[in-house]
């Protein structure tokens, strides 16, 4: 059977801070402007997860989208969406949350998550109408 | 001359919540939901203002579309942009910022700072893809 | 209290024909074109329902978005949603599912739901990206 | 019959120049900017053109959209797709192709063809994503 | 000379259903949800052709994208636009009409009809606002 | 560390022809169309810039995109918007203003410029709201 990849869009609301805790005011406004601000920032968040596989021949579908849906909102909406990356969300602890690194994290909640046959392939965060990020998995850093 | 409504749009993104402090967390909760969120959230506000008045006859414009922009900047994202809109934000102070009070407040400062001619006639705020609010003046209030 | 518009979007998948059944199928054919195809077409339909009314003081809002949004969902997008509009919605019964009729049959549907202090103004049905219709209510049919 | 009001959009693409023959290059430079560069500049315009009136009880329809879609292609589309603003479109003799401007010939050129029952609402340009115009006639004029 | 990806979108509005007629109403609609409704439903779909291949030294062009518009237009739209992609198109015979098939079927159209020296790339297909899918084209099955 | 890709999106509007100076003026037409019109015509462009590297693990990311922007401010906005691609861009002189020309233009005045650890993954160029144009730089060009 042909393979063909399948992208779901999801949006979420959220606050977010870039700095570092160890680092100076003065030096985390140098490095990080404005997203330093102590007093948070937000943004909408649009997320693309696309998943690649074979097409079943019996459904037509590399995967039910409405469980590629349901896994999103169950591993990644419902934990980010009107929260503070920085405070609340358990899979984002320790980590910067910049939008690369919130596309690696929510590659990691939904690589183990997905219906047999299906594989992801692609994360993108969009942060503003104006800046994204895709993230293809580990297998795309380069590695000799 | 004929009369004509320029609309120009601009962007930013802030933290906020829906809060009123001397409720209970519960309370505030059950009124206004995930936007109670002590620890803040936030969004990428999409805004629209639109000004009326006579085209000039010499440059063809009811406003120059610069001076407009650099008014909404000023007076605007610059004090928003990168905020929290419940602690930082000079102009919003005391209110509470929902989509609709933030159209009132975006009113306020711009009216009176437009060049001669013209007039504002609407300022629209996009919270989400699927949440907007316009507000078209104090005129528009229905008094007798 | 000053006023304001409260705009909130929906989506919905529907299967749709204009034809009069005791038309010829030429006559249909040639005053609806392709949408008289008797084996239907359909669209993907974006809907604005807007609301206006004073902005309460206590909350800011001049709805709850959430109210007004499960209101849409329930009144209508339920009944519509991955639906025949010819043949399956109790309030399109005998109705040409044309555009302009389904922004009056929206209309109808909410008008009469709405919390308190609230008032429709605006029901907008977007049919493909290039054409759309709004209707602002019976007020608006210029009767003296 | 209710009254509904009817949206078609459009798109040309097409170059332009805002500047007076009779002032020299440096006030031309001062007063439009950039608009003013000699060797032109150009853009994608979106246009929307609205149409009111009653719904045909037989059709559900306010106009034929296809009549309405080959009005503008012919009326405006043709003369102003992929030409100069300044120098190529006869209606256009004479007047500084602002977008105010713009918004107000294309009204000129459409009103007088509408099919019976339909009058001319409101046409809009869309001269960048952040930049439009929107004209609602002449008797929007604020005459007494 | 450098390779470059032409991409240009088309646009279809469609009715579909997705079942399997061996199976009960109920089978189907356990594994299809609403999107098996007997009276079926259909979408405004949006579809990307990217080609890739050299640029050509004289003209500038992968492909001259009127001839790919028109490619496009005579092979997909007219045969599915406004139509009902179970009954209607005989491409499209014995094939779920699923949002993946469908990328599928566009490629097979598409791929022996290009211009010398471009090479189909990439079809996608968006069903709706939040879900896509794009097709690669058989070498990128993972076959050894 | 894991890689990603970072896109930063930028807007210009500009004017072009496309022609072959030694061909007729008939020749131009029917290879260009109407693209070939001597008075010029124009596009509001937007341009997508993709750079892929590794995450920073202090910074949490890729590229500064404070500094992705001022770079393609500096070295490609500025120089063509409100301008005539054919006469005023001193690094289109002698190149044929088509989409894919200017995608591999925008790609040679970047490529050399981006900070240490980031390289150039692609250069998207959408001239309308349908046609668009990528380029993934010379070692995608197809070379055994």
């Amino acid at each position: 059977m042909p393979s063909v990849t399948v992208t779901r869009r999801a949006h979420f609301a959220a606050a977010h801070r870039l700095f570092r805790p160890e680092w100076s005011e003065e030096r985390n406004r140098s490095v990080f402007g404005d997203c330093a601000n102590p007093n948070w920032h937000g943004h909408n968040y649009e997320i693309e997860v696309s998943v690649h596989g074979p097409v079943d021949p019996t459904t037509g579908f590399v995967v039910d989208l409405k469980r590629l849906r349901d896994l999103i909102e169950e591993r990644v909406i419902r934990d980010v969406d009107h929260r503070n990356l920085n405070l609340e969300v358990p899979w984002l602890e320790g980590i910067m949350p910049s939008t690369e690194n919130l596309a690696i994290a929510i590659w990691d909640r939904l690589a183990g998550g997905l219906p047999e046959g299906a594989r992801l392939r692609r994360v993108a965060v969009h942060e503003t109408p104006r800046n994204s990020v895709e993230y293809l998995g580990p297998q795309e850093d380069g590695a000799p």
